[in-house]
């Protein structure tokens, strides 16, 4: 999947708008014929993969621990097709799988990928959303090994389960930091949330006057955030290169405060988060600014960031410090001193977990 | 849960109708204190689970080769909740999931089991279905260690994953038929289809006079299976304790006829299956009767069954004759012969897959 251009985006905002061609229904081809023709590219490649698609389960061996963890995508709650195109809903609904198991310190193997369709989507709608799974499942070198494909009565619903192999020191949970231990971030936050905003506003635009041509070249970064979220496979190898073994680990689907938080109630501590640790891209700043939001709240609970967020213990500072791809945010205290904020005027503010709400 | 009686039966086709006190709403409860809710039950008792839920993945070691599956079920697709309480269809769409384990001749051991609900639905309904689930991981003796809880657009969605350890002597998958090899089913067939369609009639009637007293007494059997399915976990170790390693197997979830034909693709193999082979229950034959329709055709077509179907060597033969858990019901050909039906007239037929479709 190219890197999604200004032009790109333009087409995708409008391209839901087009009538298109009468194409292969779904009932014309039947069950059995989808799935064979939806998994043809699903070669297997992991050597823990001893089975993969076409029996009653997938056969695994990954010689010592497993991770698994699965999410639900449901259509018009996780994601709106009026701007997000369905290969991309394909490869996020993967990554954001990954994410989790590459929150476990985990090596990502295999995953097993469950849809249900309306009779408005076709095969090619279909086989798109799978050339945006195969694509992921290529770029993080995971294989497809199983599945189911149904009907539903209304929409697109998702179902992924991803599984992965733990590293010989044992996964990594979110109950192991202790008091002291250094609290850091991958990349940088809020992004992906307000590339929504941005494709929300230029969709109102559109509905109104489809002739609209919006100019998204200054919330590229944003909406590609958003739209072809990754996941941090490159952390868990860049952590083992640096020798360092996180002693928590949680991945930010929620927004900052809400994973903070979970980190601090699993592992017994309190948390010191300092305002002006956290990493903001410079076109996030920006477009905070031109939307008039505070940038430090929406990082803290925006969402959809897909970083990962993991105490170490103090002397590893030395391995992380100036990493390009490490900001150190905070540390964690004892359970009784709570989570806090510092800001930057060095006020102390409780932090709350303002996640997405699923109700 | 116990074994459904008619009164019981009647009971459920009631309920629906009747108004339910104003309960808790999901919005009121929010995400994370639903999970808590739902999962608080969720103790894990198998040695292969490492940690359970509460973290970004699950943590499993099945010292050996693992198998996965999953399936999704959606209301109004693969139930209807007018003659399926939850409790049930929670048990339900677990048991359906260990089958496709245990068709690997494995022990399942470990589940994940995520839901979409839309607002209609109150906490104590989803308890409801939890209990089911709950219960049937105590019954299966299986964790349930992860998932994933969102709202919907609009009714009930359920994604479920099992996860099992294969026996050493590895996964018994569908390809490993040969010519010659004995085919051989477990249990009775085409009974949870007839218990759909005997539920169907009665909703009709009660739709149209909510004072109608079904009388459900002849049914019993039929209605069970389909409403509480179970799976053939007994079969494998009762294959275990016999010493047959059977050749291929699968489970019957779309029809007999349909999962004969994927054993013969997948083993590239034919088949002859003989009609008075097949095992019928005598209620399901008597209400055949009464529907005035073919009880060979539902036994093969019918689907829902989860009885396990496999072949073994004939030298096996005499470890299983006379077992009153398992019929001999055919013998495997070469592939050039196809698969075939014997019928009691010493008719042969082409075996058609008649499966239940999804489109």
């Amino acid at each position: 999947m190219e890197v999604l251009c200004a032009r790109k985006i333009r087409y995708i905002c409008a391209m839901l708008e087009e009538k298109k061609p009468s194409k292969t229904s779904l009932e014309e081809l039947g069950e059995f014929a989808l799935i064979d023709q939806l998994t043809k590219a699903a070669t297997t490649a992991m050597p823990s993969t001893v089975h993969g698609i076409g029996d009653d389960a997938a056969v695994l061996n990954h010689d010592g621990e497993t991770v698994v963890s699965t999410d639900m995508l449901i259509e018009g709650v996780h994601f709106d097709l009026g701007y997000m195109p369905l290969k991309h809903l394909g490869y996020k609904a993967v990554v954001v799988n990954l994410s989790d198991i590459y929150a476990m310190g985990a090596q990502a193997t295999q995953i097993l990928v469950s849809i249900a369709v309306s009779n408005r989507f076709t095969l090619e709608a279909i086989e798109e959303l799978y050339a945006g799974i195969h694509l992921a499942c290529k770029t993080y070198g995971v294989d497809l090994v199983g599945g189911d494909t149904t009907s539903s009565k209304q929409g697109l619903q998702l179902s992924v389960t991803a599984l992965g192999k733990a590293p010989k020191t044992g996964a990594v949970l979110r109950s192991g930091a202790n008091d002291n231990d250094l609290l850091v971030v991958s990349g940088d936050l809020g992004a992906a949330y307000m590339g929504l905003q941005v494709l929300a506003r230029e969709n109102e635009v559109f509905k109104v006057n489809p002739n609209h041509k919006p100019d998204l070249e200054p919330y590229t970064y944003l909406v590609e955030r958003q739209l072809k979220p990754e996941a941090r496979k490159d952390i868990v190898g860049l952590l083992e290169a640096l020798e360092v073994i996180p002693t928590a680990m949680i991945d930010i689907s929620d927004g900052l405060s809400s994973e903070i938080l979970h980190l601090c109630q699993k592992s017994e501590v309190g948390c010191r988060l300092y305002e002006d640790k956290i990493p903001l891209d410079p076109q996030f700043i920006s477009v905070c600014e031109e939307f008039n939001v505070d940038s430090t709240t929406l990082a803290l609970s925006g969402g959809e960031d897909y970083e990962l967020l993991f105490t170490v213990k103090q002397e590893d500072f030395d391995k992380i410090k100036g990493n390009p791809n490490l900001s150190v945010i905070g540390h964690m205290t004892t359970k009784g001193d709570g989570a806090h904020l510092v800001t930057r005027g060095d006020e102390v503010i409780p932090l709350k977990a303002q996640g997405w709400k699923a109700f």
